[in-house]
């Protein structure tokens, strides 16, 4: 189904909606004639015109009526998008006209695209590797600086090139390997035993690296994830939507595989966090619900931050329970936590210096320095504790001050190369398998036509994540997920 | 506020979301210079491109990174939209980039539009009458081809021809008119009396076949009104969403200034319609909500169309009721009644004989034929009976079918200007106002000064429409209507 490249394909690349312009994209062999027969120049024919020239036209529907006056963008092959003559219509942004225009273009011999199409072709065009046309879909979707900077840099080839160095580096050692194969009877040794063991063990590092890249890169792609512990009630949608009040940043549900909790995202100082509301816990531990529960604990597992949200209003055996549990919950060597004391405007913390105390103390055992943050200049890397309003939004600057220093690191303008992809890593992670292979192989003396095959492997595998190996559904898996008209 | 000229100005003019490309358009006398700050060309300057070209570029930040590579269509005044050098940005439709272009753009000295700027400086630089450029934002919201196709002519600029007639016409008269003033002393008569009379006689149907032509023009703008009769519960929502699911269209909230009742439109085989719900009519004669009766009763009276709803499951007198009440409503001079006995799924409407026999009793003493239609080839001039099932969909397409038939003048492609802009009926009005004086006056043997200064306000009137004379308020009121970017 996916290689269909005699047909000339079109679909609006504009976002359906009332606004002033609509574009609609025409590619393939017959992109220009078919143009031709929908839309009528003044002054010559768009086949006739040159590429990176702009022509004004009408459109006349079946009637001879005048169904819009347009502007056409004229690109000629290889200089296009997709690599083929291409051109794109700019009419007006009515729905009404963008359908009529597509039917009049169905009508003289072009066909819907599939979601992702103009890209795939530009992939099959060799316009870009497989790993930059993914990143063609994040860089659309990125929403903050640090997301587009990875995306950007990932479809302009800097991972690919990357890649491409260990591949040739390892292409180079397996066909000296193969070499001594052809040879084998005269016992001769062309790979340099030491050399290999180095070059094996660096390249092993660096696919580690960059395997470890992805919870950095997977964080600025789909947010930090945040969880919120404590007991029900204590305000964590109040919290969110005074986080929200400060800067009117966009709250939205996560799409994807984790619809099974709530997540919301939120943009603070161009940080994308991901919020995970783990509250209500206690209640659940009550209940026959083990499998919800053991949900719940694996997301506070996984979270970068663990906000332990504490209500002042209630007693304080209760309130050193709470404490008790989030607190065991975290797992310091990796995970930040900051508490916060929640209802300031009902109950002066101030009054509360057993429960402070405690909490201090209670982190003291697990040899965690804490203390009140009170404005955003001390902010260490210790464990701070807030005491906020979510209701009034008093102390929420201090929390957001916070969170955004605890990722500062997110914001480094860095040149290393981060992995946000689910199916690189996975690729990486058997690269790193079978590289592993080949050195406990070498180690142990095994024959050399086995590592051979193991270094194969592994370029096989670094391989498919620029698409140098694809198969017809690796590569129906990856442009699904495109919106129609890229 | 709104003759800024000098200014450049920049805004995004296609809809936001994610999709593959957005559009942002910069216009101005700064608009090539202001882009060339922004955009790095490999070879050349957007400056030195000629108009009807397109430069390939890229786009870095602050920090010198590359934040998207774009495609910029250069426009050269007076050959632009706006009259003015202008320049269209295609770059990735994500809104992290689009709103750091903009940025870069206000950094670089361009300002952000105002909605509808560019259409209204596309007006001043003469580019378009002000009539035309009311037909702009009419042709984005075009939901159907009549709509589309009236629109469209009126922003190509056949409205405005057929208004310069008029208007060079009476300019002609009252300048001979004027001509005898300044030989008062003379008595001479420049003006030929029994011209004047008949051109005025002329121009006073003109104007009035202009004026009654809105309601044509507004039905195919906005819907053509259908009220719903009928006690509550009779499936009034049933009916819509049956209607609904033969075509997958939209149904939504009609805006403006009819939110007072609910109206929901639908376009069917091409039609607009909007359904205006007005059951539950009973009931609320039954309360103290006399203004909610009134402005019910005033939308019914409105409506092309009334589909009057009777429950098969009521008891005969119930029904006899509701008949008497629907019909009662109706002005069948100028309104067409669609009767819908509902519930067939759970009553048999063969059994309810006596109800169609007072029914089509009840029609006849109004001299209104009525029969039961049961097919779509019997679809007459006269009051239809249909059996239906709201919630099985049964008889729902004969429905349709009566509906479009009712309104198959609306699709006949006519070449008759049809008005559909509040501001220009009344406009109309005014002149015809003061046509109607000078005829009374010249009958009365009025002096000729008066009949000049009024033929002066008919023409002051209908240049008003396509923006002869013109206020800032004027202007603003209609530009601060159009989306931004246009």
């Amino acid at each position: 189904m996916y290689i269909r490249n005699e047909d000339t394909i079109c679909a609006p690349a504009t976002v359906p909606g009332t606004g002033a312009i609509s574009v609609i994209r025409v590619s393939g062999p017959e992109a220009l004639g078919i143009t031709d027969k929908v839309i009528k120049c003044k002054k010559g024919s768009i086949s006739e015109s040159k590429g990176y020239t702009i022509k004004f036209g009408v459109i006349l529907d079946d009637a001879g009526t005048v169904l819009d006056e347009v502007l056409v963008s004229i690109f000629r092959a290889p200089h296009s998008y997709t690599g083929e003559n291409s051109v794109e219509i700019s009419c007006h942004a009515s729905s009404y006209i963008v359908s009529a225009v597509m039917d009049l273009l169905y009508a003289a011999g072009a066909r819907a695209a599939e979601p992702g199409e103009f890209t795939q072709r530009a992939f099959l065009n060799g316009k870009m590797d497989l790993a930059q046309a993914e990143a063609v879909a994040d860089v659309i979707a990125s929403q903050n600086a640090a997301a587009h900077r990875i995306a950007f840099k990932q479809m302009k080839g800097g991972f690919s090139s990357e890649l491409k160095g260990m591949r040739s580096e390892l292409l180079e050692l397996v066909s000296l390997m193969e070499l001594e194969l052809d040879f084998s009877e005269e016992e001769v040794e062309f790979a340099d035993r030491s050399r290999l063991d180095s070059l094996l063990g660096q390249l092993i590092a660096h696919v580690g690296r960059l395997i470890d890249s992805f919870k950095l890169g997977n964080a600025i792609k789909n947010g930090v994830p945040v969880a919120i512990a404590g007991a029900t009630n204590t305000g964590k949608s109040t919290l969110l939507n005074s986080l929200l009040g400060e800067d009117r940043a966009i709250v939205s549900d996560v799409h994807g595989t984790t619809r099974d909790t709530v997540e919301e995202t939120l943009n603070i100082d161009g940080v994308l966090f991901r919020f995970i509301d783990t509250a209500g816990l206690r209640e659940t531990e009550e209940t026959v619900e083990k499998i919800g529960i053991e949900r719940t604990f694996k997301k506070i597992s996984e979270a970068s931050i663990i906000l332990g949200m504490v209500d002042l209003t209630r007693d304080f055996e209760s309130t050193c329970e709470t404490v008790h549990e989030i607190i065991e919950k975290v797992d310091f060597s990796c995970q930040k936590l900051v508490i916060l004391l929640n209802k300031t405007d009902i109950c002066d913390f101030n009054n509360n210096v057993t429960t402070i105390n405690f909490i201090v103390s209670s982190l003291e055992c697990k040899g965690i320095k804490s203390s009140i943050t009170e404005n955003t200049t001390e902010l260490a890397n210790q464990t701070s504790i807030i005491a906020i309003s979510a209701k009034t939004g008093s102390g929420i600057n201090i929390l957001r001050s916070v969170l955004a220093a605890s990722q500062r690191d997110l914001l480094a303008d860095s040149d290393t190369t981060l992995v946000t992809n689910q199916r690189h890593v996975q690729a990486l992670s058997d690269a790193r398998t079978s590289l592993l292979r080949v050195q406990e192989g070498l180690a142990f003396g095994l024959p050399t036509d086995l590592a051979a095959q193991d270094i194969r492997e592994a370029i096989y595998h670094l391989g498919s994540i620029v698409g140098e190996i694809s198969t017809d559904e690796v590569l129906g898996n990856i442009f699904r997920n495109f919106c129609i008209g890229k």
